[in-house]
Protein backbone atom coordinates (compact mmCIF):
# COMPACT_ATOMS: atom_id res chain seq x y z
CA UNK A 1 0.00 0.00 0.00
CA UNK A 2 3.06 2.25 0.73
CA UNK A 3 4.23 2.35 -2.99
CA UNK A 4 0.54 3.74 -4.10
CA UNK A 5 0.61 6.33 -1.75
CA UNK A 6 1.60 9.97 -1.57
CA UNK A 7 2.30 12.85 0.08
CA UNK A 8 2.59 15.89 -1.59
CA UNK A 9 3.82 19.41 -0.45
CA UNK A 10 3.43 22.71 -2.35
CA UNK A 11 5.97 24.94 -2.16
CA UNK A 12 6.88 24.47 1.58
CA UNK A 13 8.32 27.64 3.20
CA UNK A 14 10.39 25.87 5.80
CA UNK A 15 12.54 23.55 5.40
CA UNK A 16 11.93 22.04 8.93
CA UNK A 17 8.51 21.67 8.07
CA UNK A 18 9.88 19.13 5.25
CA UNK A 19 11.69 17.11 7.74
CA UNK A 20 9.20 17.08 10.11
CA UNK A 21 6.60 15.71 7.54
CA UNK A 22 9.26 13.13 6.36
CA UNK A 23 8.94 12.24 10.04
CA UNK A 24 5.44 12.33 10.27
CA UNK A 25 4.95 9.88 7.47
CA UNK A 26 7.08 6.99 8.41
CA UNK A 27 6.05 6.80 11.87
CA UNK A 28 2.86 5.74 10.19
CA UNK A 29 4.30 3.66 7.73
CA UNK A 30 4.85 5.93 4.78
CA UNK A 31 7.53 7.09 2.61
CA UNK A 32 6.61 8.64 -0.99
CA UNK A 33 6.88 12.38 -0.22
CA UNK A 34 6.95 14.58 -3.70
CA UNK A 35 8.19 18.20 -3.37
CA UNK A 36 6.69 21.17 -5.61
CA UNK A 37 9.08 23.87 -5.78
CA UNK A 38 10.14 24.14 -2.42
CA UNK A 39 11.34 27.45 -1.34
CA UNK A 40 13.98 25.92 0.59
CA UNK A 41 15.57 22.85 -0.22
CA UNK A 42 16.37 19.54 2.01
CA UNK A 43 18.56 21.05 4.28
CA UNK A 44 20.56 20.41 7.38
CA UNK A 45 17.21 21.70 9.69
CA UNK A 46 15.16 19.22 7.61
CA UNK A 47 17.49 16.64 7.84
CA UNK A 48 17.60 17.19 11.73
CA UNK A 49 13.83 17.34 12.03
CA UNK A 50 13.40 13.91 10.25
CA UNK A 51 15.70 12.19 13.05
CA UNK A 52 15.48 8.71 11.45
CA UNK A 53 13.69 9.55 8.62
CA UNK A 54 16.01 10.89 6.20
CA UNK A 55 15.82 8.03 3.62
CA UNK A 56 12.24 9.52 2.98
CA UNK A 57 13.59 12.67 2.15
CA UNK A 58 16.67 11.49 0.54
CA UNK A 59 14.19 9.69 -1.66
CA UNK A 60 11.70 12.58 -1.95
CA UNK A 61 11.27 13.54 -5.74
CA UNK A 62 10.99 17.45 -6.22
CA UNK A 63 9.15 18.44 -9.17
CA UNK A 64 8.26 22.04 -10.29
CA UNK A 65 4.40 21.95 -11.04
CA UNK A 66 1.94 20.95 -9.11
CA UNK A 67 0.27 19.17 -12.15
CA UNK A 68 3.61 16.83 -12.44
CA UNK A 69 3.21 15.80 -8.73
CA UNK A 70 -0.05 14.41 -9.68
CA UNK A 71 0.37 13.25 -13.32
CA UNK A 72 0.46 9.38 -12.65
CA UNK A 73 -2.73 9.89 -9.74
CA UNK A 74 -5.97 8.32 -9.53
CA UNK A 75 -7.15 10.18 -6.61
CA UNK A 76 -6.44 13.76 -5.41
CA UNK A 77 -7.15 14.62 -2.23
CA UNK A 78 -6.27 18.64 -1.51
CA UNK A 79 -6.45 20.26 1.95
CA UNK A 80 -8.06 23.35 2.21
CA UNK A 81 -9.39 25.47 5.07
CA UNK A 82 -11.69 27.00 2.89
CA UNK A 83 -15.06 25.93 2.61
CA UNK A 84 -16.58 27.76 0.00
CA UNK A 85 -17.47 26.13 -3.21
CA UNK A 86 -16.36 22.84 -1.92
CA UNK A 87 -18.92 21.83 -0.16
CA UNK A 88 -20.10 18.34 -2.11
CA UNK A 89 -16.22 17.39 -1.67
CA UNK A 90 -15.52 18.07 1.10
CA UNK A 91 -14.11 15.11 3.60
CA UNK A 92 -12.64 14.99 7.47
CA UNK A 93 -9.60 13.29 7.73
CA UNK A 94 -11.35 9.92 8.90
CA UNK A 95 -13.18 9.65 5.48
CA UNK A 96 -9.66 10.57 3.44
CA UNK A 97 -7.73 7.93 5.42
CA UNK A 98 -10.59 5.46 4.73
CA UNK A 99 -11.03 6.88 0.67
CA UNK A 100 -6.90 6.73 0.41
CA UNK A 101 -6.89 2.90 1.85
CA UNK A 102 -9.77 2.04 -0.68
CA UNK A 103 -8.36 3.72 -3.33
CA UNK A 104 -4.81 2.69 -3.08
CA UNK A 105 -5.18 -1.24 -4.16
CA UNK A 106 -5.43 -0.05 -7.77
CA UNK A 107 -3.98 3.14 -8.14
CA UNK A 108 -2.12 6.09 -7.13
CA UNK A 109 -3.54 8.43 -3.97
CA UNK A 110 -2.05 12.13 -3.93
CA UNK A 111 -2.77 13.66 -0.41
CA UNK A 112 -1.96 17.70 -1.15
CA UNK A 113 -0.37 19.87 1.37
CA UNK A 114 -0.43 23.68 0.27
CA UNK A 115 1.76 26.67 1.40
CA UNK A 116 2.19 27.41 5.24
CA UNK A 117 0.11 30.96 4.99
CA UNK A 118 -2.04 30.70 2.11
CA UNK A 119 -2.98 26.65 1.63
CA UNK A 120 -3.53 25.32 -1.62
CA UNK A 121 -4.72 28.09 -4.44
CA UNK A 122 -7.97 27.53 -6.17
CA UNK A 123 -6.64 26.43 -9.27
CA UNK A 124 -4.60 23.59 -7.24
CA UNK A 125 -7.77 22.84 -5.40
CA UNK A 126 -10.06 22.54 -8.48
CA UNK A 127 -7.57 19.60 -9.56
CA UNK A 128 -8.52 17.48 -6.42
CA UNK A 129 -11.58 15.06 -6.28
CA UNK A 130 -12.03 15.68 -2.49
CA UNK A 131 -11.23 18.43 -0.02
CA UNK A 132 -9.75 17.73 3.20
CA UNK A 133 -10.77 19.96 6.24
CA UNK A 134 -9.31 18.90 9.84
CA UNK A 135 -11.96 20.14 12.05
CA UNK A 136 -9.82 22.50 14.42
CA UNK A 137 -10.74 24.72 16.87
CA UNK A 138 -12.83 27.46 14.85
CA UNK A 139 -11.77 30.18 17.45
CA UNK A 140 -7.36 29.22 16.31
CA UNK A 141 -6.84 26.76 13.66
CA UNK A 142 -3.10 27.06 13.29
CA UNK A 143 -2.63 23.75 12.68
CA UNK A 144 1.19 23.76 11.64
CA UNK A 145 1.82 21.93 8.06
CA UNK A 146 3.78 19.08 9.63
CA UNK A 147 1.15 18.31 12.40
CA UNK A 148 -1.39 18.23 9.52
CA UNK A 149 0.89 15.66 7.48
CA UNK A 150 0.80 13.52 10.83
CA UNK A 151 -2.90 13.77 11.15
CA UNK A 152 -3.49 12.38 8.10
CA UNK A 153 -0.54 10.02 7.93
CA UNK A 154 -2.55 8.44 11.42
CA UNK A 155 -5.46 8.49 9.65
CA UNK A 156 -4.45 6.32 6.61
CA UNK A 157 -2.90 3.75 9.46
CA UNK A 158 -5.81 3.79 11.00
CA UNK A 159 -7.92 2.82 8.30
CA UNK A 160 -5.58 0.31 6.81
CA UNK A 161 -4.84 -1.47 10.68
CA UNK A 162 -9.37 -1.80 10.46
CA UNK A 163 -8.73 -3.00 7.15
CA UNK A 164 -6.59 -5.73 7.82
CA UNK A 165 -8.66 -6.94 10.28
CA UNK A 166 -11.70 -5.95 8.74
CA UNK A 167 -12.44 -3.76 11.37
CA UNK A 168 -14.88 -1.48 9.85
CA UNK A 169 -16.96 -4.56 7.48
CA UNK A 170 -20.63 -3.05 7.97
CA UNK A 171 -19.09 0.41 6.46
CA UNK A 172 -17.54 -1.60 3.66
CA UNK A 173 -20.81 -2.94 2.27
CA UNK A 174 -21.90 0.99 1.60
CA UNK A 175 -18.26 1.33 -0.06
CA UNK A 176 -18.97 2.51 -3.87
CA UNK A 177 -17.92 -0.85 -6.47
CA UNK A 178 -14.65 -2.22 -6.64
CA UNK A 179 -11.97 0.03 -8.97
CA UNK A 180 -10.56 -3.12 -10.50
CA UNK A 181 -13.97 -3.23 -12.45
CA UNK A 182 -14.44 0.62 -13.29
CA UNK A 183 -11.04 1.87 -13.60
CA UNK A 184 -10.16 5.63 -13.29
CA UNK A 185 -8.66 8.14 -15.45
CA UNK A 186 -4.93 9.24 -14.65
CA UNK A 187 -5.17 12.97 -14.06
CA UNK A 188 -3.21 14.08 -16.90
CA UNK A 189 -6.06 12.35 -19.06
CA UNK A 190 -8.38 14.19 -16.80
CA UNK A 191 -6.34 17.45 -17.97
CA UNK A 192 -6.59 16.69 -21.67
CA UNK A 193 -10.50 16.00 -21.38
CA UNK A 194 -10.41 19.96 -19.80
CA UNK A 195 -8.53 21.13 -22.36
CA UNK A 196 -10.40 19.63 -24.82
CA UNK A 197 -13.57 20.99 -23.93
CA UNK A 198 -12.70 24.31 -23.27
CA UNK A 199 -10.80 24.48 -27.02
CA UNK A 200 -14.23 23.54 -28.86
CA UNK A 201 -16.50 25.53 -26.68
CA UNK A 202 -15.02 28.45 -26.85
CA UNK A 203 -14.77 28.01 -30.83
CA UNK A 204 -18.35 27.68 -30.08
CA UNK A 205 -18.90 31.05 -28.44
CA UNK A 206 -20.26 28.99 -25.45
CA UNK A 207 -17.43 29.04 -23.35
CA UNK A 208 -16.39 33.12 -22.40
CA UNK A 209 -14.19 33.01 -18.84
CA UNK A 210 -13.63 30.44 -16.53
CA UNK A 211 -16.42 30.27 -15.06
CA UNK A 212 -17.90 27.56 -16.72
CA UNK A 213 -14.72 25.19 -17.08
CA UNK A 214 -14.44 25.45 -13.79
CA UNK A 215 -17.73 24.03 -12.62
CA UNK A 216 -17.32 21.44 -14.73
CA UNK A 217 -13.85 20.37 -13.52
CA UNK A 218 -15.94 20.46 -9.75
CA UNK A 219 -18.48 18.44 -11.02
CA UNK A 220 -16.25 15.59 -12.90
CA UNK A 221 -14.15 15.55 -9.71
CA UNK A 222 -16.66 15.08 -7.81
CA UNK A 223 -18.76 12.38 -9.98
CA UNK A 224 -15.20 10.32 -9.29
CA UNK A 225 -15.52 9.80 -13.29
CA UNK A 226 -14.41 6.27 -14.63
CA UNK A 227 -12.34 5.81 -17.88
CA UNK A 228 -15.26 3.91 -19.61
CA UNK A 229 -16.97 7.35 -18.62
CA UNK A 230 -14.27 9.94 -19.90
CA UNK A 231 -13.85 7.94 -23.38
CA UNK A 232 -17.51 8.83 -24.02
CA UNK A 233 -17.24 12.27 -23.21
CA UNK A 234 -14.51 12.35 -25.25
CA UNK A 235 -16.21 10.45 -28.01
CA UNK A 236 -18.81 13.37 -27.74
CA UNK A 237 -16.72 16.22 -28.25
CA UNK A 238 -15.07 14.05 -31.25
CA UNK A 239 -18.36 14.26 -32.67
CA UNK A 240 -18.99 17.33 -32.39
CA UNK A 241 -15.60 18.48 -34.00
CA UNK A 242 -16.06 15.86 -37.11
CA UNK A 243 -19.49 17.51 -37.95
CA UNK A 244 -17.93 20.89 -37.88
CA UNK A 245 -15.37 19.62 -40.01
CA UNK A 246 -17.82 18.05 -42.36
CA UNK A 247 -19.59 21.11 -42.76
CA UNK A 248 -16.73 23.33 -43.01
CA UNK A 249 -15.35 21.47 -46.24
CA UNK A 250 -19.07 21.70 -47.51
CA UNK A 251 -19.09 24.61 -47.62
CA UNK A 252 -15.33 24.93 -49.09
CA UNK A 253 -16.19 22.58 -52.15
CA UNK A 254 -19.27 24.50 -52.75
CA UNK B 1 -15.60 20.09 28.60
CA UNK B 2 -12.35 22.26 28.17
CA UNK B 3 -12.05 22.89 31.74
CA UNK B 4 -11.70 19.29 32.58
CA UNK B 5 -9.68 17.82 29.98
CA UNK B 6 -5.76 18.64 31.30
CA UNK B 7 -2.64 17.79 29.18
CA UNK B 8 0.30 16.69 31.38
CA UNK B 9 3.84 17.10 30.31
CA UNK B 10 6.36 15.33 32.70
CA UNK B 11 10.23 16.53 32.48
CA UNK B 12 9.75 17.53 29.23
CA UNK B 13 13.49 18.53 27.76
CA UNK B 14 12.90 20.28 25.50
CA UNK B 15 11.14 23.54 25.96
CA UNK B 16 10.48 23.92 21.86
CA UNK B 17 8.41 21.08 22.67
CA UNK B 18 6.16 22.03 24.99
CA UNK B 19 5.42 25.28 22.90
CA UNK B 20 4.39 23.20 20.35
CA UNK B 21 2.20 20.80 22.35
CA UNK B 22 0.52 24.07 23.65
CA UNK B 23 -0.82 25.07 20.05
CA UNK B 24 -1.06 21.69 19.15
CA UNK B 25 -3.91 21.51 21.81
CA UNK B 26 -5.33 24.98 20.85
CA UNK B 27 -5.22 23.73 17.79
CA UNK B 28 -8.24 21.17 19.10
CA UNK B 29 -9.71 23.39 21.51
CA UNK B 30 -8.17 22.19 24.67
CA UNK B 31 -6.08 24.92 27.09
CA UNK B 32 -5.41 22.80 30.27
CA UNK B 33 -1.78 22.45 30.75
CA UNK B 34 0.31 21.06 33.10
CA UNK B 35 4.03 20.59 33.35
CA UNK B 36 5.73 18.31 35.81
CA UNK B 37 9.32 19.35 36.63
CA UNK B 38 10.08 20.72 33.01
CA UNK B 39 13.82 20.18 32.01
CA UNK B 40 13.57 23.74 30.55
CA UNK B 41 11.54 26.48 31.45
CA UNK B 42 9.38 28.36 29.26
CA UNK B 43 11.66 29.98 27.77
CA UNK B 44 11.43 32.06 24.06
CA UNK B 45 11.49 28.80 22.08
CA UNK B 46 8.40 27.57 23.77
CA UNK B 47 6.60 30.93 22.47
CA UNK B 48 7.87 31.03 18.67
CA UNK B 49 6.87 27.55 18.64
CA UNK B 50 3.76 28.04 20.57
CA UNK B 51 2.69 30.46 17.70
CA UNK B 52 -0.35 31.81 18.58
CA UNK B 53 -0.89 29.69 22.00
CA UNK B 54 0.65 31.90 24.32
CA UNK B 55 -1.91 32.25 26.36
CA UNK B 56 -1.52 28.28 27.00
CA UNK B 57 1.57 28.25 27.81
CA UNK B 58 1.23 31.39 30.18
CA UNK B 59 -1.99 29.59 31.56
CA UNK B 60 0.42 26.37 32.66
CA UNK B 61 0.23 25.06 36.10
CA UNK B 62 3.79 23.91 36.92
CA UNK B 63 4.73 21.44 39.53
CA UNK B 64 7.22 19.12 41.35
CA UNK B 65 5.47 15.71 41.15
CA UNK B 66 3.81 14.12 38.94
CA UNK B 67 1.46 12.84 41.88
CA UNK B 68 0.34 16.77 42.25
CA UNK B 69 -0.57 17.07 38.63
CA UNK B 70 -3.21 13.86 38.64
CA UNK B 71 -4.43 14.92 42.33
CA UNK B 72 -8.07 15.93 41.72
CA UNK B 73 -8.37 13.96 38.45
CA UNK B 74 -10.84 11.20 38.39
CA UNK B 75 -9.42 9.30 34.87
CA UNK B 76 -6.08 9.03 34.37
CA UNK B 77 -4.32 8.04 30.99
CA UNK B 78 -0.88 7.65 30.35
CA UNK B 79 1.24 6.83 27.25
CA UNK B 80 3.25 4.45 26.67
CA UNK B 81 5.30 2.33 23.87
CA UNK B 82 5.48 -0.42 26.35
CA UNK B 83 2.99 -3.13 26.05
CA UNK B 84 3.92 -5.24 28.61
CA UNK B 85 2.00 -5.64 31.94
CA UNK B 86 -0.42 -2.98 30.47
CA UNK B 87 -2.56 -5.33 27.98
CA UNK B 88 -5.73 -5.28 29.69
CA UNK B 89 -5.68 -1.34 30.34
CA UNK B 90 -4.55 -0.85 26.50
CA UNK B 91 -6.20 1.31 24.39
CA UNK B 92 -5.42 3.69 21.07
CA UNK B 93 -5.98 7.20 20.49
CA UNK B 94 -9.26 6.97 19.52
CA UNK B 95 -10.55 5.07 22.08
CA UNK B 96 -8.66 7.64 24.42
CA UNK B 97 -10.78 10.37 23.05
CA UNK B 98 -14.16 8.74 23.46
CA UNK B 99 -12.89 7.49 27.03
CA UNK B 100 -12.31 11.42 27.62
CA UNK B 101 -15.42 12.82 26.20
CA UNK B 102 -17.17 10.37 28.33
CA UNK B 103 -15.51 10.97 31.39
CA UNK B 104 -15.30 14.96 31.27
CA UNK B 105 -18.93 15.46 31.72
CA UNK B 106 -18.48 14.37 35.26
CA UNK B 107 -15.07 14.98 36.42
CA UNK B 108 -11.60 15.88 35.67
CA UNK B 109 -9.17 13.77 33.12
CA UNK B 110 -5.26 13.49 32.79
CA UNK B 111 -3.37 12.63 29.43
CA UNK B 112 -0.03 12.36 30.65
CA UNK B 113 2.63 11.97 28.04
CA UNK B 114 6.29 10.89 29.29
CA UNK B 115 9.41 11.77 28.86
CA UNK B 116 10.71 12.48 25.05
CA UNK B 117 13.38 9.78 25.10
CA UNK B 118 12.01 7.25 27.97
CA UNK B 119 8.74 8.15 28.33
CA UNK B 120 6.71 7.48 32.13
CA UNK B 121 8.12 5.08 34.42
CA UNK B 122 6.74 2.17 35.98
CA UNK B 123 5.87 3.90 38.82
CA UNK B 124 4.08 6.47 37.23
CA UNK B 125 2.42 3.89 34.67
CA UNK B 126 0.36 2.37 37.34
CA UNK B 127 -0.91 5.59 38.47
CA UNK B 128 -2.97 5.85 35.19
CA UNK B 129 -6.10 4.09 34.95
CA UNK B 130 -5.46 3.31 30.99
CA UNK B 131 -2.62 3.59 29.11
CA UNK B 132 -2.87 5.11 25.51
CA UNK B 133 -0.67 3.32 22.53
CA UNK B 134 -0.67 5.21 19.69
CA UNK B 135 -0.84 2.26 16.31
CA UNK B 136 2.76 3.56 14.85
CA UNK B 137 4.82 1.91 12.19
CA UNK B 138 6.91 -1.22 13.94
CA UNK B 139 9.87 -0.45 12.53
CA UNK B 140 10.14 3.49 13.17
CA UNK B 141 8.10 3.98 15.79
CA UNK B 142 9.42 7.55 16.49
CA UNK B 143 6.73 9.69 17.14
CA UNK B 144 7.37 12.90 18.37
CA UNK B 145 6.52 14.35 21.73
CA UNK B 146 3.74 17.38 20.41
CA UNK B 147 3.06 14.89 17.55
CA UNK B 148 1.68 12.45 20.06
CA UNK B 149 -0.31 15.74 21.79
CA UNK B 150 -1.59 16.52 18.49
CA UNK B 151 -2.96 13.15 17.50
CA UNK B 152 -4.48 13.10 21.03
CA UNK B 153 -6.32 15.85 21.05
CA UNK B 154 -7.16 15.42 17.68
CA UNK B 155 -9.30 12.84 18.91
CA UNK B 156 -10.54 13.98 21.58
CA UNK B 157 -11.82 16.88 19.67
CA UNK B 158 -13.14 14.30 17.35
CA UNK B 159 -14.72 12.48 19.94
CA UNK B 160 -16.61 15.65 21.34
CA UNK B 161 -17.91 16.58 17.67
CA UNK B 162 -19.35 12.98 17.59
CA UNK B 163 -21.01 13.39 20.95
CA UNK B 164 -22.05 16.97 19.79
CA UNK B 165 -23.62 16.77 16.40
CA UNK B 166 -23.90 12.86 16.38
CA UNK B 167 -21.08 13.21 13.26
CA UNK B 168 -19.83 10.10 13.17
CA UNK B 169 -23.72 8.57 12.61
CA UNK B 170 -23.70 6.37 9.66
CA UNK B 171 -26.49 7.92 7.89
CA UNK B 172 -25.36 11.49 8.02
CA UNK B 173 -21.64 10.80 7.17
CA UNK B 174 -22.75 9.87 3.48
CA UNK B 175 -25.11 12.61 2.90
CA UNK B 176 -24.05 15.65 1.05
CA UNK B 177 -24.19 18.41 2.36
CA UNK B 178 -27.11 21.61 1.95
CA UNK B 179 -29.14 21.21 -1.06
CA UNK B 180 -29.85 24.83 -0.35
CA UNK B 181 -26.92 26.93 -1.11
CA UNK B 182 -26.48 24.08 -4.16
CA UNK B 183 -30.31 23.34 -5.39
CA UNK B 184 -30.58 20.06 -6.90
CA UNK B 185 -32.85 19.44 -10.46
CA UNK B 186 -36.21 17.98 -10.79
CA UNK B 187 -36.15 14.69 -12.06
CA UNK B 188 -37.78 15.95 -15.17
CA UNK B 189 -35.64 18.47 -15.92
CA UNK B 190 -32.57 15.71 -15.72
CA UNK B 191 -34.99 13.83 -18.01
CA UNK B 192 -35.39 16.39 -20.32
CA UNK B 193 -31.39 16.75 -20.60
CA UNK B 194 -31.02 12.66 -21.25
CA UNK B 195 -33.29 13.38 -23.77
CA UNK B 196 -31.60 16.11 -25.35
CA UNK B 197 -28.43 14.90 -25.43
CA UNK B 198 -29.90 11.40 -27.04
CA UNK B 199 -31.30 12.91 -29.91
CA UNK B 200 -28.03 15.51 -30.56
CA UNK B 201 -25.44 12.61 -30.63
CA UNK B 202 -27.42 9.83 -31.94
CA UNK B 203 -28.09 12.80 -35.47
CA UNK B 204 -24.46 13.54 -34.75
CA UNK B 205 -23.76 9.41 -35.20
CA UNK B 206 -22.17 9.42 -31.86
CA UNK B 207 -24.71 7.51 -29.85
CA UNK B 208 -26.06 4.33 -32.03
CA UNK B 209 -27.94 2.14 -28.69
CA UNK B 210 -28.59 2.70 -25.58
CA UNK B 211 -25.40 1.92 -23.83
CA UNK B 212 -23.83 5.46 -23.70
CA UNK B 213 -26.84 6.96 -22.43
CA UNK B 214 -27.30 4.36 -20.18
CA UNK B 215 -23.38 5.46 -18.88
CA UNK B 216 -23.97 9.24 -18.89
CA UNK B 217 -27.00 8.31 -16.75
CA UNK B 218 -25.10 6.64 -14.40
CA UNK B 219 -22.42 9.02 -14.30
CA UNK B 220 -24.63 12.38 -13.62
CA UNK B 221 -27.46 10.36 -11.27
CA UNK B 222 -24.50 9.29 -8.73
CA UNK B 223 -22.54 13.17 -9.29
CA UNK B 224 -25.96 14.26 -7.74
CA UNK B 225 -25.73 16.89 -10.49
CA UNK B 226 -26.85 20.23 -9.53
CA UNK B 227 -29.44 22.90 -11.07
CA UNK B 228 -26.18 25.40 -12.34
CA UNK B 229 -24.32 22.47 -13.39
CA UNK B 230 -27.06 20.90 -15.43
CA UNK B 231 -27.61 24.39 -17.30
CA UNK B 232 -24.27 24.45 -18.36
CA UNK B 233 -24.70 21.27 -19.77
CA UNK B 234 -27.71 21.94 -21.78
CA UNK B 235 -26.18 25.48 -22.92
CA UNK B 236 -23.39 23.43 -24.11
CA UNK B 237 -25.74 21.00 -26.20
CA UNK B 238 -27.67 24.34 -27.25
CA UNK B 239 -24.36 25.63 -28.66
CA UNK B 240 -23.86 22.71 -30.47
CA UNK B 241 -27.03 22.92 -32.33
CA UNK B 242 -26.85 26.48 -33.33
CA UNK B 243 -23.42 26.20 -34.63
CA UNK B 244 -24.71 23.36 -36.56
CA UNK B 245 -27.68 25.41 -37.56
CA UNK B 246 -25.50 28.17 -38.74
CA UNK B 247 -23.35 26.13 -40.80
CA UNK B 248 -26.75 24.21 -42.47
CA UNK B 249 -28.17 27.64 -43.56
CA UNK B 250 -25.24 28.96 -45.11
CA UNK B 251 -25.10 25.78 -47.13
CA UNK B 252 -28.27 26.60 -48.02
CA UNK B 253 -28.33 30.24 -48.65
CA UNK B 254 -25.34 29.17 -50.83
Amino acid sequence: MQRNIRIILVETSHSGNIGSAARAMKTMGLNQLYLVSPKQPIDDQALALAAGADDVLKNATIVDHFEQAIADCELVIGTSARLRHLQNTLIDARKCGEKTIQFCQTGKVALVFGRERVGLTNKELLKCHYHLNIPTNPDYSSLNLAMAVQLVCYEIRMAWLADKKNYFNKENANLPLSSIENPYPKSLELEHFFNHTEHLYKQLGFIKNQGVIQKLRRLYQRAKIEKTELNILQGMLTAVEKQLATEQKQKIVK
